[in-house]
């Protein structure tokens, strides 16, 4: 299970959109049907999103034939740009890519594939390093509800809030995960399905019964992702994310937000200042193609903003941190040093 | 739009499992197929079941041919009895009939139609009364959020935490209702839906979306229906109550319960006394019969319990009441006095 693979010009995706009742791959050769997958969300997750457009990138270079290769560069970069807006992870890969652009094609089709490769392959180690950090929360008959999918189909490998599960199932540690189905887009099966396949105990619940579980004192802690985390530690994730929160706050449930610095937008004062996308009312008003309510008015955003007072810590490749301003601005100064 | 119509030994319903796409009415002239469509969610409402139930107690009374006519009407009201364990209109209108069973059938038969008829005429001037009392906060370019269907489906007529809306919509007045669509069984539908049809302005939301438009500060105030309230004030309802109870608390919404007195059970002392329906997995893991999600472990439950201190007021038809044991308690002692 391979989210995202990259071989001589091909971007192979395995299509999110399909599982878990189906696993199907989609292999793409242009540049405008990789930022369609994004949009359509045949790969989704913050990291995935970064990792894929940094590929696309190497995809559109490959497709230049006349002209100045530098300004096709630039319409590339912006297509892909336009394609989700909240998770920061896309600006900062296409980023990362633009800057290795060069007038020269040849070099410069290697020089992105060797980018888009090298941000995969960091994925992998922030997964891992945020796993390490967090696992000291997994102990035995511990129990976590998770919502979306921060896990293995949303980045390079192991995920970022499901990495410490990984881990410690490979130790022997029994333990319960929570999955929220997390409407409209239903992640939450992704979650259920990764973890069951890796035989980790999963149970499905709706997002309404989240609080519930807190209330009879189930759950050890709540695990998330995230798509950007603002210069004071406010977060924006999944809609859905905030009233966990909220109720983890009340219940007095620990609260981890798992984000690799990629995710950081210090350029950002706080989460009002994030755009929120909002999808289409299709997807509230059907499911699988079937029609479950009136088609009337809908509000879709696909994200919301949690405070950073309801959030315990934010677990980065570096450790945890207070979500506060001083630490987030210490712990990316700290980074500048290196 | 007739959720319950009774004629002459015959209940017909509504079925609210084909809503809103197919208006189907289902005629029943056994208790035991009156039983099923309870478990089976064709009425569903706290109100509606005490309403079907006690009607269907008048049909099984139509179906005695031998033996002892009284332990014949106690099989029957023990099958209604055992459909669904949370809303206590159930057992308290299936009591009130219960009452009038003599051992002469022709008298009972007539006894229990004219006692089912007076719960369901006393249903509908609840509502209205309801409606009355909460139509104050029902002002110019208010906005509501709504869960599940405490709505005209759920009950006789008027609904009980939509009775303002109707009222206020007839007068005039322009606002706004935000309508859950209430995983995993859709009510929202329901009440987005009904809320339409009569020309009110309703956007759908999925229950994750609640906490983000309290958030923004464009919600009024909440209203929820019950299906059981404890002698202390805690809150059984639709599961996903309990976390938007949670957020209006957090974000400063007042939240109200609208709560006919049949609703309330004084011989439970809290919310942690009252039994929580679980229902099946497939509720979770299909929509409208397609898979949704891995076939593992589920957790279903119908309702959750919120704690009396998130509640702001309790509505009955006698008006607001703190949501306090002492409030509650002289409801009651005045009711008995009158």
């Amino acid at each position: 299970m391979k989210t995202i693979s990259y071989k001589d010009g091909k971007l192979t995706l395995l299509d999110q959109t399909q599982l878990p009742h189906q696993t199907t791959y989609i292999t793409y050769t242009e540049h405008e049907k990789i930022a369609r997958a994004i949009e359509d969300m045949v790969v989704r997750g913050a990291p995935a999103i970064g990792i894929t457009a940094a590929y696309g990138v190497a995809v559109g270079a490959r497709e230049y034939q006349r002209g100045s290769f530098k300004e096709h560069m630039t319409r590339v970069i912006e297509r892909l740009q336009h394609t989700r807006p909240t998770a920061v992870n896309l600006h900062w890969a296409l980023k990362r890519v633009h800057a290795v652009v060069t007038d020269h094609p040849a070099e410069t089709i290697q020089a992105l594939e060797q980018e888009a490769e090298r941000i995969f392959e960091e994925d992998q180690a922030i997964n891992l390093a945020i796993g390490q950090h967090l696992k000291r929360l997994v102990t035995e008959s511990s129990a976590f509800l998770i919502h979306c999918n921060p896990g293995r189909l949303a980045t390079s490998d192991y995920g970022t809030a499901t990495a410490p599960f990984y881990l410690a199932h490979v130790e022997g540690v029994k333990f319960k995960v929570y999955s929220d189905e997390t409407r409209p887009r239903l992640q939450g099966a992704l979650t259920a399905y990764e973890l069951s396949e890796a035989g980790i105990d999963v149970t499905v619940i709706t997002d309404s019964t989240a609080a519930t579980l807190m209330q009879q004192g189930k759950i050890t802690a709540v695990f998330v992702g995230c798509d950007r985390v603002a210069a004071n530690g406010d977060v924006v994730n999944k809609i859905g994310t905030l009233p966990l929160a909220i109720a983890a706050h009340y219940f007095k449930v620990p609260f981890y937000v798992a984000a690799p610095t990629p995710t950081f937008d210090l350029t950002i004062e706080d989460g009002s200042h994030i755009p929120i996308e909002e999808r289409h009312a299709t997807e509230v008003t059907h499911i699988r193609e079937q029609p479950v309510t009136i088609e009337g008015t809908v509000y879709n955003p696909a994200f919301d903003v949690t405070p950073a007072a309801l959030i315990t810590g934010i677990v980065t490749e570096h450790g945890e941190i207070e979500p506060t301003y001083e630490a987030i601005k210490n712990l990316f100064s700290k980074g500048e040093k290196e």
